[in-house]
């Protein structure tokens, strides 16, 4: 065996380098007290964050990105319960990895069946004994109304990394950090920057993740011109849920939609795309007919977002292009959710710059 | 959304609050021997206790308790085995957590498929592999031998947290840990101590729980004047295992039976409830008749324990009542676990404050 | 019940007690370079391994099996992400132990049904995510290309934990481990050793753990007189496969074959005694007229290596004999294991003497 074969690269460059985060954390200044005031939240939707807290928490994320051996033990001591009650790797690896590298341990379950839910114990139940037991709950699952029976008896904070079809704030977050990554000056604000159209690939009625990304882009309305939503015909009449386009018109920013992908993308700036939407106990595809590859028609500088896993909606012709920018946004995951989760344990006063 | 919603309460009183520990620690004088020689022990049954060995055990809970924040490392370096072949997460958790509150690592076994046992190993190659893996082990299994078969080959201590029918002698600390926090007077020599009438709603030949909670009470039998099982009258005939009246009766405890339990209800100190019980890979529900709620005839100053997960039997409705103690029970087990975690790997000199 | 049922001896010596791991530790001297080069190569194949580098590996595990407590956190900050997509949990808990004996934090993966995988994600997608979340990977899988599906996106290290019927190395480095454990003469460059003669009851053409071994083997053809295959004459037409034979001969080691285990027993150094084989979902069993029991005719020095688990092949009556090295060889996997991981994510130079 040849020892070139099994020889890598540590330093190959990420797709788009550390230049980034730091020109991200320059372009914020700190202001300490929106993250501090997270101690006291339950993270349940995405509408619940300000402007202002998501820009601070932009900030310290990239504060985490900019520098990943700075803060190592802020979490010590700390027991997160990373609690994923539908299958996932990458969300759960995601929290746990921006945990331990904060330096907290970890209780995972990963399987409701070996759990006393399986016995039939009440949500409630279970939510008093995560309080004796951690000091930061990470919750997915299917039902959506799980979280809601556990938040009403939890004394420690929770986290919805996903329920049912309904939200997954901490996606959105990493969605909107790797959107302000690629282009520090749409965080600002700065009245003459350019606005950015923004098309997306999915149903916004369906899916979790586009949910709780189009409530932060309300916050961002001064960012973004339009919103296109780019759809199967069969979907049409499901497409919006109750007052998702409403929440975004009354912020300003326009919404159209289209079925036809090709002519749509050359005027988008980032291309959000998603095929799956989950259901119940399964899920489901949609946009079968859609699919980005590198010869799709985008405008030169367009970024293209997508939460993973990916199917075939995303050519992988397109990850050694400048448009992937999906990788870059799960990797940002992991710092934004560091960011998080060392503001709802208390732990902010250790990595902010001034007390 | 409105941000009240998912704000919450970490100071929220636990239903005891911390007065009771610390009531209990200074209540008992320290004796460091005691915890010293647990060093040596594999944890089997709830018979192996002296008076004496509980008292210090209960001590040392009560030192964490009164104080969570005061030692959060005397078991760095020790890895703990957590091998839960029987579905389980509250007390699997509840180990974890101990152990990792003292600033220990963990490799969990979640599900017998996954191992070698499946391929047909015997559990003492198992347990020579975990001689070499671990500092502790903690098993829940639902053959009742499997803890012997490994015991015999272990050279790091192994803590029996369910086998079957047979004991769960983890949780019977936890349980006489709530009482005498509860009553610190109960676990002192005094003379003059107001004995206690303990109710059980429980089968003590069929569930571990009980088993091992009776053996603990016989220790105590100057602090308890009289047990009463209330059961069926379907399970009157094997009620008692072999041995288990006896012994209590010999103690000077007495014992008593009824099927009525609103009739019993207004006589009990203390009551005992249980509804499960484990039974090779599944489990029976006992006493379906008999339910607890916030208008049964309780004493006034009667305290409930279960060992949760409840079921029907134990109605929330009482959550909010002084009776409440199921809680507080659930909260203490894992500071009991941590003072039992850190004398049997040899770190209870790292806690005890005169060596 | 009695204390002395449930007491233990924490001192039973092992086996082989920890004079070799000395005397093997000065057997070699050092040489950093070579443990440093590690670094930057994944760990697939027992091919990529030079004698000096073998030798320098084994060089570090006797240092830590020989002082278990010297070293305690050169992985601090380091997060293993363990990926065992076939159940395991031997290997799984070696490398999970190892881990944590050096300080670091572990991610587990124990199922592929929980996993992205189950939703088609790519494995090339889930190495990319690997990147984010962690500092090594360890694998295993039975589908043999897995491992180098992942490699080629991979910027960190990754380690072959068993890769269907192709590979197992690190269990023939530890397997080489319990070898020079024994005789650490064999592991130096002498001349005038007393070569040994191995059989190995078990088919290289389709084991893993033969396969590797072999492989380390032809890296010390100075102190190996012969290698024989002791088979069911069912196999004797794929008992190699590609290769495997010739490149043992040309490193002039004697290869014959045998399919009578007790005539052959008399004249062997060293009995390797494998009898699963893993071929993709299931395992199959091979060499079933073969037994190895305290009344064979070992030579009175012999000893016997097994991967473990065992089934039938190997009786218990020989654990208690001086013939059993076996236990010894997985005691060692951990230490070799912590060996290796130390080098792999570059913290190698805060355990060797000089640097």
């Amino acid at each position: 065996m040849n020892i070139k074969d099994v020889s890598f690269e540590r330093e190959r460059p990420d797709v788009c380098g550390d230049a980034h985060p730091k020109a991200l954390l320059r372009a914020i200044q700190e202001d300490g007290d929106y993250l501090l005031k997270i101690a006291n939240q339950h993270i349940v939707s995405a509408d619940q964050f300000s402007r202002e807290g998501m820009r601070q928490l932009f900030r310290l994320a990239a504060k985490y990105e900019a520098n990943p051996r700075r803060f190592s033990t802020p979490l010590q001591g700390k027991i997160l319960i990373s609690a994923f009650y539908e299958p996932s790797t990458r969300t759960r690896l995601s929290f746990e990895s921006a945990w331990h590298r904060l330096g907290g341990d970890i209780m995972s379950i990963t399987d409701r069946s070996t759990t006393g839910i399986a016995k039939g114990e009440c949500l409630a139940d279970v939510a008093e004994m995560f309080n004796n037991y951690g000091d930061c709950v990470v919750l997915r699952d299917n039902n959506e109304d799980s979280l809601h029976e556990m938040m009403d008896c939890l004394r420690i904070p929770i986290i919805n990394a996903g329920n049912g079809v309904d939200e997954h704030p901490t996606q959105a977050l990493a969605d909107m950090y790797a959107i302000f990554k690629w282009r520090p000056d749409l965080v600002t604000d700065s009245k003459d920057k350019q606005k950015i159209r923004i098309g997306i690939i999915g149903v916004p009625n369906k899916m979790r993740t586009v949910r709780s990304f189009l409530k932060c882009l309300v916050q961002f309305s001064d960012a973004v011109s339009e919103v296109v939503i780019i759809h199967d015909e069969a979907v049409a009449d499901s497409l919006f849920g109750n007052n998702q386009r409403e929440q975004l018109e009354r912020a300003g920013i326009n919404v159209s939609t289209s079925n036809d992908l090709d002519k749509t993308l050359p005027s988008l700036d980032v291309v959000y795309i998603n095929a799956i939407s989950w259901e119940g106990d399964s899920f489901n595809t949609y946009g079968k007919a859609f699919h980005l590859t590198a010869a799709s028609p985008l405008k030169s500088d367009a970024i293209i977002l997508h939460p993973l896993a990916r199917g075939e909606e995303l050519s992988t012709d397109l990850d050694h292009t400048h448009h992937n920018w999906y990788f870059s946004q799960a990797r940002g995951a992991v710092f934004l959710r560091m960011a998080l989760l060392t503001c709802m344990v208390q732990r902010a006063e250790r990595v902010i710059d001034v007390v």
